[in-house]
């Protein structure tokens, strides 16, 4: 696989997705006030971060309202009052997962929504299901992605059958998802040379949205930028479910292209995540997560583990190994 | 360069060096309890670790002995209260600094003391100066190493000329020193390749000392092992001056060589390190080591930011920025 850029150069395809609203949300219920919310969108445009994702357009049959802030749901009006007509180069993203959405219901013809990209998060035994929202949401003029959740759970055969099937459809972008924060750089770049044949193939572009578990989740979101994925996705002071995501400010210290501004986000973090944190939401690099990475597990006992406030480390561990041992 | 080692199997050349005394010492001016010690040692038995970096041999003329812990010193009377004759497999280093150390005086026969390793701390403009106390210390006895600090900031030809003349001496490893935590994966392959180069020429073994300032400590230290490096510094929890060093518990827990055991460090962080953070210790990622490091900055300016409880990241980065500009 041929490298794309030098360290000193910068590709103008590259995007960043800021999903702080959407993968922080699983840490806070989606309790974000507006003025976050409209702080957020104002510095994501001074940054030149390319789209925010607002959250996720769940199903209310499925969600109870009255335990979720409105961005479990992200009514086209909720995100209108914060953005107005957006008129600026940021886009407006929403996830949708499958089976939890009711997107025939909830998502409208594009020329009336705020919203310019829905983003489809499958598991790779679901793939057809995720195709007929992409499907769905394209005809009503979306871009649209496929973001293969847990990847690291997949075995190579499924993943390059799922690939290429993706391949073949109207889908704008497929993204690299590790879940479980579990893959290490070299196990990314293998995985990155898979997708990026599939993108060469079939005209697609390839994102990636990694987990920090294991404190890795800027170096494989750089070294398979480095390749040639151009979709990255990050969150501000790493707010994500377990131990949280590519970090914003590293990753726009990181890329040179001269339209990305640092300064924005240091300031929203002092203004606006500092005070989050004192509040007591929790997310972030921790023991208990590098554990569940490490094991390839789901970070739920983690998550449980650290509310919990329990610092019985090994013996963490011992129960996590016993549960995957025959 | 060819990979060494595939992510199934081990490499039984590894040796992992814990600095958590040295580089942590930093962080509390050597203020370790005998307790926390004599359990560090203990803990590194059991978890296979082949080294234990106690501290520092530094110059008692320079140095206000009333300042600082013994592990600033080092003498072979304080290793011994916690290490008797060291009748283990883990082996016992300590640290010179080129210029703060009175080698010929504090340094004795390696018959006589518990130590047996030293390692030679320089900048490349003092490699000769280096070079006299690796020379010293393999006549009396010791396995000896050159530390190339800030190479971050030297260039290619003097790195070239340095790393010639380390080799064509007696030293019998070389390490890659990220002082200010500020090189990607990339650079560091790139940095590996070179010093791997020297190795095979003269027989030397590879080393490296990575930063945490944007949470890459660990992803450089196994990019480079890949790739050859064989002698992995890390401190348990990654204490360590500023941001930390490549973290313990993430290294064992991708190394897999089955005589490295995570348990153990689990256990001492609980009982040992929680209490230190309890304490007030400060050391860590944080933003402030990120933009340090993303400026190829020495930490100091960070640490005395991080010291003073400060939060105006935008500011801090404008002067730190403004420093470096003519």
């Amino acid at each position: 696989m041929q490298k794309k850029g030098e360290l000193v150069s910068f590709r103008p395809d590259i995007k960043v997705m800021d999903c702080t609203l959407r993968d922080g949300g699983l840490v806070n219920s989606f309790m974000f006030t507006d003025e976050f919310v409209r702080e957020l969108y104002r510095t994501n445009i001074k940054a030149g971060i390319d789209y925010m994702e607002f959250g996720y357009k769940a199903s209310r049959d499925q969600f109870d309202e009255s335990k979720f802030g409105k961005w479990k749901f992200c009514d086209d009006d909720a995100i209108r009052e914060i953005v107005g007509d957006n008129d600026t180069d940021l886009k407006i993203s929403v996830m949708a997962d499958v089976g939890r959405t009711d997107f025939r219901r909830d998502i409208c013809d594009k020329a009336n929504s705020p919203i310019d990209m829905v983003r489809v998060a499958t598991y790779i035994n679901t793939i057809p299901a995720a195709l007929e929202i992409v499907e769905y949401c394209n005809k009503k003029g979306y871009e649209t992605t496929i973001n293969i959740m847990a990847v690291s759970k997949s075995n190579d055969a499924d993943l390059d059958d799922g690939l290429e099937i993706i391949g073949q459809s109207c889908v704008d972008e497929i993204y690299i998802v590790d879940s479980y924060g579990s893959l290490y750089p070299e196990q990314m770049r293998r995985l990155a040379a898979k997708y990026l044949e599939t993108a060469d193939k079939y005209g697609k572009k390839i994102g990636i949205h990694a987990h920090n578990n294991q404190q890795l989740a800027f170096a494989n979101t750089i070294e398979t930028l480095t390749m040639g994925v151009s979709y990255l996705d990050s969150t501000v002071l790493s707010m994500g479910r377990g131990a949280g995501n590519c970090p914003t400010e590293l990753l726009l210290g990181f890329l040179k292209n001269p339209k990305y501004h640092i300064t924005p986000i240091l300031k929203f973090i002092e203004k606006e995540m500092l005070p989050l944190k004192e509040d007591g939401i929790v997310w972030g690099y921790d023991i208990p997560y590098l554990l569940t990475g490490r094991l390839n597990q789901h970070p739920r006992d983690a998550i449980q583990f650290t509310s919990e406030r329990r610092t019985d480390y090994a013996d963490f561990y011992k129960f996590l190994y016993d549960k995957d041992s025959f």
